[in-house]
């Protein structure tokens, strides 16, 4: 890495957490393979196989002398990376006991699947501080009325609350198929190189029931609750594919989140905020650019092609397996892991920072609320007598020509009730009007009920993961 | 679609069942429209809304006389399709009382929904119907040693039940994905046109409760068992991109399969099959290609086609919803269903008729046995008193010449052991190596048990499912 | 297709046009294949291989006779769909004189690649068609005033026509790459089973250059430049690939526009248009939903997913080829073309049917326009007298003052250049500050150079193609 | 980059070569940078800007003192990635006068379009490098009888020559593509905030012509051929796209060989060689692994995830641009490349090392040559004077049977012409099958021609590229 022109991994070094580095760093893997080794040798040992006093201690000894260089230096003799750890681990303890039964499959998917099972607990837990974040965030708008549109344009009186709430239970449909995968994620254990443990068993003489134990003890040290039995040299390639597209799901209410944020940020409705010290350009101070949910949609882009990397592989076995699979899974799986760390802690940045401009939420309503109430204006008028066809024409005409005006510039205000109020056909006063603006405000449904169901129900998520509820995230670019 | 060059969706015309046809065709879709209106007209009148007697019995009386053609007419003038099915079918009904306080996507969302959750179900049957095939298959096979490969070479002894049990248990993994979606999978139920239920809550004079109670009896009819709270004018397109994924999932075990199949039709070990009938071409009698399996991996990259569209619509909503889904979901939706059946009908098909020969996979196993061996030599030479180093070296360098002289064409067959037997430097006799070779046959570990492993958890499967067990399937072009 | 439930293809029902589908229709492709057999057994009668008389007259005379039923009946008996189809055609003419020294391939490649090379003279005509109301529309708004945006936020001064223009040249980029794909397409010829040309080499008794001359001829026939030398069964699928990804490129510029518009639609600035007699929702006749743009926007991914399909085709021969490719074809080809001719028939109508505001234009630029002149008040504060660091921090200060008071209410327009007028540390009067905003609003660079830049591109492509120039688009749903 | 848990670009790392890495590391954009800056600054005074004695001289002083460590401690502050590079740069200089006029996307635009753009040319060399590979790879094997296989099953005879050069006929089309798109590829150019080139003209004093000729100077600078007019803050993003799906264009021939070369090691026809030094597996020194073209087949579904995040960001622009799609490119431009090159070496490398079976294609050829020859034997019966249909039906049974009984292990060799001239009702002679098979050998057609033309091809791009045609991979691992 010292060499002339390296490149980092651009997601790990300006986006990703220290803790979702640790689980896909060079380092990070091969401490997390020594762990499995020994704990392998040590199955080994309680189930019969002979392994001498002090040989584990020497193994753990030296286990966190990790030389990255000098194991690339061996692998650039041997053209096999695994046989490079093998080596580099054997020849800094003094001895040469581990990797024993096994073939390189038997410890690299095994340990591949404990970094993505760990970093999905990770993602779980950001993404339940997402939850809560919105659960907050629609709390404090529960009850301001707001103009919900539909194809960009006003549609009906909603509550900003139920707007993020409504964001929210996006993800917790995700979080729900992320808990799922999580249940039934299973490891591949140590079935050798065509999957039939031949190995193993041989090591332990013919004895199946012992291999098989060996095995359960594997998966007791991995912390993973599943386990395959019927598999190749590899895992099903399929799965890291449900893994992905898990992924890409769970930044899926983020994302609508993020876009809809950057279309109120065009309206001058909301911002994302700005950072503490962060200015506006020097040219422009004004100028609020919504940079970190461009972000947050910018990784949601990458992450749906690690996801057609993903696909790329899956069903795609040929006999028992073979190593194709092998270059993208080296950048497809921490890659879609980073991106996803990047894109939660953005979340989390921003409904840390983002602010409402409620005064601007108004005038947006009073700019439109008329137009949405043209249907209760109608009934009051046929109450107070108007003929049905009588008054739905002239409502159509008048609507019609205010929205033309304000088009035109002839009128800077909707001001459809006045000209309403003063239609003899319709029969009503400037005060019924007022007195239909001031219910109509309030015309958002159960929006607000809404927005307590989410709550609730994130606040059942955050009290079984306290850590996720108190997660802060860290400073972002 | 009597226009002159109509263009029939080729998915459905050559390889969909009718089955799944029936839940997305046109005609189809109209009945179960209508189905819902009446189902949603029902509960309003039960919670109070005043119906007129006769209404419903007028709609109902009418509902099976589609006619797409009017439909359609009627659409080029509105330019708005649910107007013109409303129209069409109050016109036939002679009464203008459905669709009352709904929205255009109170319909359109939750029937297609309907449609998908039934369609997932259907996917169900006919997944564990394949199960069933290759848990039958693997039975049959369970005990035929096997030249597994890796990287395409062989590598270690298996059996050849154990390879079709492998597919299996990916496909497992798949159903259980998708038992978990079909479990989880939330209709969006009666909301209007921004979510907040307002139309209905207007309809039932503010009265929450009733309009709550209105959506659980639309949700019963529907018989989808979760629904979602908080939703602006769509469902999230996420949960679209689930459901696709999921079918790439499943698919994914039939995919490997396939493959493997047509790799294994290469050396001629198995072949997918003729149907009754059937022949090579004229020209070429013998011929018999792996049309059916070469399908089964097309249909799987079309199904990561509509994955990439489904993905291109995740995480894309703009404030409460527009429309911009709309002509990729009329696409995406049906076809990849359509495709998916195609799939495993296909693969059905082949496990139905596919044939293995036994002779070649024995003749392909003595070529390689003695090279999988060599490691059991050196043990059992180490054992009879020879050096280890000296044993190593002479295997390797018999091994790489025997492997040398079969690729030059200087032996036709693996004479491995015998070099070895005539080596004095491994003191091993001729019958010695026969009986490895005899042990070796048999060297598979665990497989047959991983055989029964996979055929106990199918036949849970289908216990629970007979339906499924018994599914034959159509005849495919 | 008279069958219950049949499906039509949604694209080529709802909205491609005549011309793109009887390209790919059933009857079409047939039309095409009897064309491409007589040219065949024409070019083989010119040059030696004997015809009696009367053949290819037989031929011709039953050519346009398509059944599509007929054939089908025809494959579920042979399973082999170009077989029905030769003995469909042989049975109506009374001979057997077709698809002599033909693979089924020589047939099927060639036709469908005549049936790709002229849906892409038509994708030509209509982006062409496209560009010109590109050009149109931006020299009818070429000079403007207009408030640019990044981040979706007000960032300089620009004008309209220029923003039309830029999406035009985004255009005129896929346009060029689409050019030089139509120059260098290559059809795979006459080649045979595995691309040796053996069949027709052996019907012209080994003469090689006869069987060069016959695929001379028959290229001849289709109308494409360029050939394949060195094929298998199969032309190259990466070929597939550029097809579609061309097509994703052409769809970009009408994508970026059409999303463009669904925000300045959200602004009032700009509408898609209503078709005569269109209203909006009898609720809402205010309404104008920007659904063509949306819809524009979905085919765009739609076409992405079929990129994913031909990408999942490119690089994956097997040996000479095999027909893993084929049910993906069928569906990918067609579909891509289909919805292209949608999205570009839409786009059409968007150009013909949009509405610009002026008024509303001119009102966001007077919010906007002090903010984005900041920068030279200092200029002129410092050519006034004033000192660079007090103008910077007064102007600083007010503008973030402005920004805040609108956001809050306090004030309804931006007064920024009033404030500024009346802080003495600038030294400006009133007077300067209408002169800079008279002078702002034309700060828009070259814009109107650009436009006309951009015209005259197009004016060139247009000469060259007037039958482009004048298309017009079909009415759409 | 020091520190903990760092993790390095894998692709980078294992697989780019130095060359690749230095277009796409930080150090390499921070000179390209650089560079550019100067540029500008001193198109800028030779236009007439006042540039003091000295300036630009001290800039060009420093230019290379490039510390990463720095610029991010700076972004760390400022949030803002072009500040803190202008700040470092300006520091180290002593001076303030580069960016004037520009806007951040008036310098970062344009350099990674130069990265592009060189990164291009870096691949047309290698592509240009691995078609001479197999042009002399084609031109070694060109006559080599050789068993065509369509559905991975015997087809027809042709040599092994004309399957290379088939593989090379498919790069060829992506080299052609690659050289087109090599001309026209558009730079952005100075084009400031939205595109309108205000800030040059401002700083030019309205000098439009004086814009623009800074422009001219620009791109002769970074030697790009075409530019772009009308444009906003980025240039279009489909762009990207086209450079992104024609490498995988190219790629797409490399992957179809390496996938077939793989299925060839499975049958021991051919196999990729190994390294000076390489060994099989200890445990199994026979097995030759397809690692390599299993690496290459991966590398192309890299490429694909990456077209997959080119096509999300294609025609998605809002307004004049924002930066939604700047984590995207961060990763996606350099990483496609940096698998580009990758793929590219391996190709080299493989090309160089592979190695053919000759005596094993000879024995496969044997094995399938009588099948291949059937119509031919009965043509020669007729001659002799048997009745079609007779012999028609003679040798189907007996082709038939012979395939049974290869499959059953009845019989080890293809005896099917020694049962033939047992056939009286053929009546031809164990002589007259020898000459069959002596001409059967021979029977591919003009593949010997193809190879001759391909290498023709090769030859003049070789000429016109000499040191892509010297060129010699790296060491891979």
């Amino acid at each position: 890495m010292s060499q002339p022109d390296s490149i980092p991994n651009v997601l790990a070094e300006r986006y990703a957490t220290p803790a979702m580095r640790a689980l896909w760093s060079g380092e990070g893997k091969v401490r997390l393979e020594r762990d499995y080794w020994i704990a392998v040798l040590k199955g080994q040992r309680d189930l019969g196989i002979p392994v001498p006093d002090g040989v584990i201690e020497a193994y753990e000894k030296v286990k966190d002398q990790v030389n990255l260089n000098a194991i690339m230096e061996r692998e650039r003799v041997t053209r096999h990376d695994v046989k490079a750890r093998i080596e580099e681990f054997c020849d800094l303890a003094g001895h040469e006991h581990i990797h024993k039964g096994m073939t390189s499959r038997d410890l690299t998917e095994n340990v591949e699947q404990l970094q993505t099972f760990r970093a999905l607990l990770e993602v779980r837990k950001k993404s339940i501080a997402v939850l809560a974040g919105l659960a907050r965030r629609a709390q404090q708008t529960r009850d301001i009325p707001f103009t919900a549109r539909t194809h960009n344009v006003a549609a009906q009186v909603s509550t900003l609350g139920k707007r993020l709430a409504m964001f929210g239970e996006e993800l917790l449909l995700g979080v729900q198929a992320l808990e799922s995968l999580i249940q039934s994620y299973p490891a591949r254990g140590l079935k050798g190189a065509v999957g039939t443990r031949l190995d193993q068993i041989t090591l332990f003489n013919g004895d199946v029931s012992k291999a098989r134990a060996l095995e359960d003890r594997v998966l007791h040290h991995l912390g993973i609750h599943a386990a395959l039995d019927c598999v190749g040299q590899v895992y099903p390639r399929s799965l890291d594919m449900q893994v992905v597209s898990t992924l890409v799901h769970v930044a899926s209410g983020p994302g609508s989140f993020a876009k809809t944020l950057r279309l109120m940020a065009g309206h001058e409705l909301a911002s994302e905020g700005f950072a503490k010290g962060q200015v506006g350009s020097s040219a422009m101070p004004h100028k609020m650019n919504s940079r970190s949910c461009e972000r947050i949609n910018g990784f949601h882009v990458i992450l749906k092609g690690y996801l057609a990397m993903a696909a790329g592989l899956a069903g795609d076995q040929w006999n028992e397996g073979d190593v194709s699979c092998s270059v993208v899974r080296r950048v497809m799986l921490p890659d879609a892991f980073l991106a996803m760390d990047g894109l939660l802690e953005t979340t989390l940045t921003v409904l840390n920072q983002m602010e409402v401009f409620e005064a601007v939420v108004e005038q947006e309503l009073m700019r439109y609320l008329p137009f949405l109430l043209t249907t209760t204006v109608m009934m009051e008028a046929v109450k107070a007598g108007a003929g049905r066809e009588a008054a739905h024409e002239a409502i159509k005409i008048h609507a019609v020509q205010v929205a033309r005006d304000m088009r035109t510039g002839k009128v800077a205000q909707n001001d459809l009730f006045a000209r309403l109020a003063a239609d003899e056909r319709l029969g009503l006063k400037a005060e019924a009007f007022e007195a239909l603006i001031a219910q109509g405000r309030a015309n958002a449904g159960d929006a607000a009920e809404q927005v307590d169901h989410f709550a609730k129900r994130v606040s059942e998520l955050t009290a079984a993961h306290p850590d996720a509820a108190e997660y802060q995230p860290g400073s972002i670019l």
